[in-house]
């Protein structure tokens, strides 16, 4: 069966709980805006495009328990800084309720138009990995970070079906290890060739020509094409382009952040440093040390071979055009 | 008090179990040599430097238990295949053992050399950390690495004592976390200000301009200074050089191999899957997941601003001029 993040269920949000992943498959049943919110902050549901339609379920859900409109989206956007497709998802519903819409209805087509999406981003990618051996990714933008398909994984999927002989290199992306426990469980479900490695040793695989193509999420990008990923996505575009290996970011509309020229001041979420002085409630560094933890970096655009979009391969340089193309499409003649 | 990875005490090798760090302080007595090699194999002791004198220790226990001089220096050199001051170790002994000198004498000689080298390490590399703020170091070349003192770490504790106000950003070091939990642990004993931070972290901090130099140790140099250490060094001096920042190598002479012309053959080792997939007895990824796990990688030269050695700082192009200069010291007039 395909792997799906979440879907909307007898009055309630259904949330497959992506803590305890790989070792069990739990479902919350969120009902309240409340909840929703402390199911993104504490990351039950993550992954841009995910979180985005989370929080536009969150605001239906205000809509029908009573709660006003302005506080329901308040409350949403204090959850995490950094993706942008959470104000997306926000904003979405709140419009469509301020107009007087039904914020349900809204909810569901922004979650229809971003499974549309990464579908068309899956076969807007494959080609690139048409004569591809090794793939690196970072993180989960799987089907779990995108509700279905995901970004980066979901030309992997295609090109798979497709009788490409690829094998994915997946970063088990510390502190939180979404490759190790999410992107790793997703291939494995789909009997897709990979393995896990420790985040230092892509730069090692990447050096011997065993990878050669690198692909990420993004959680958000900024017009001239510098974007926010989880952290260590930089330190691998970094090393790709020092050994001449392309590297693409694939993403839905909803990630581009069409009112943010560059990437200087696109907010980095800094997380408790526990996630990395302890892991599974093991203590993992002395008592006496502290640790810093941001959740992402900013990789410039100049690192970037192509964003995989859903209407095709897009160079960082072509970003405004094809954002303007779009809201014409979207406003209509 | 000061750290040491491990003595001699009894008539036996004491080592400290790095593996128990920083949870527990375990002393572990070996008296035959292959307890040493197990040791050696199963890395209670780590680290080039500290390994090679585990080893030289190792042939002197071999011969007072009887053990032939040849088949103990295959057991030992059979353990770990990346480090060169394993084969150091090994070798000094089994010459004095050969020419009919007291083996423990041999052992103790070429322990006390290494701890020399590395407190002038510490004196050669402080000069270069005087003006620094963020120092970046990566996985574990302390006084566990290296019996005492340490390698990247012996300037950090000059430098510290001469008063520079210095900040130390620990990579955690996956997979076996030697930088979350030795390095960690060395800094924290002696209240010298630091933080763990992800792997994936260093090049956030390496492009804001926290960290404005990295020092790291190394297991084997070549002569070119091409150089293998634990893997992700790669990938931070990449990332180091992109931004400008100051990479240094310190390791004692043991650590260079002058039979090797440059990094292309050096054997990487490849160790369990298992050091990638679970932690502490807890699975990490799905059981239908594989892991590949390079435990080192090799870094170019060109990336290297310079060897911190115990006879000054020497640039990658003049190491094959300190060679000859220092086997000439050797071998005297």
């Amino acid at each position: 069966m395909r792997v799906r993040a979440l879907w909307w269920e007898d009055g309630a949000l259904a949330l497959v709980d992506q803590r305890e992943l790989p070792g069990r498959m739990v479902v919350r049943r969120v009902r309240t805006v409340p909840q929703v919110a402390e199911a993104i902050r504490t990351m039950v549901v993550r992954g841009a495009p995910a979180i985005g339609v989370a929080a536009a379920y969150g605001m239906a859900l205000a809509a029908r328990s009573g709660v006003a409109r302005t506080r329901a989206a308040k409350l949403l956007r204090a959850t995490r800084p950094t993706a942008v497709d959470l104000f997306a998802g926000i904003e979405t519903v709140d419009r469509a309720w301020a107009r007087g819409d039904d914020p349900l209805g809204a909810a569901e087509s922004y979650r229809e138009r971003v499974v549309e999406e990464c579908r068309r981003i899956g076969e807007a990618g494959a080609p690139l990995l048409r004569r591809a051996h090794g793939v690196l990714t970072h993180c989960n933008a799987g089907a779990l970070a995108t509700v279905e398909w995901g970004t980066a994984l979901a030309p992997i999927r295609v090109a798979r079906d497709r009788g490409a002989d690829l094998f994915v290199y997946v970063d088990e992306t510390r502190p939180l290890l979404q490759g190790a426990r999410l992107t790793a469980w997703e291939l494995a479900r789909e009997h897709i060739p990979h393995a896990v490695i420790a985040d230092n040793a892509a730069g090692h695989y990447l050096a011997s020509g065993d990878i050669d193509v690198v692909i990420v999420g993004a959680d958000r990008i900024a017009r001239n094409g510098d974007f926010a990923n989880k952290i260590g996505t930089y330190e691998k575009a970094v090393v790709a382009r020092e050994n001449g290996v392309p590297f693409y970011v694939a993403a839905p509309w909803t990630t581009f952040d069409a009112r943010r020229a560059d990437g200087r001041a696109i907010p980095v979420e800094e997380r408790s440093p526990l996630e990395v002085l302890e892991l599974a409630g093991h203590r993992l560094a002395p008592r006496g040390s502290d640790a810093r933890n941001p959740a992402f970096d900013v990789t410039p655009a100049r690192f970037v071979r192509g964003f995989v979009t859903p209407d095709g391969v897009v160079p960082p340089a072509k970003i405004p055009e094809a954002l303007r193309r779009r809201t014409a499409v979207v406003a209509g003649p």
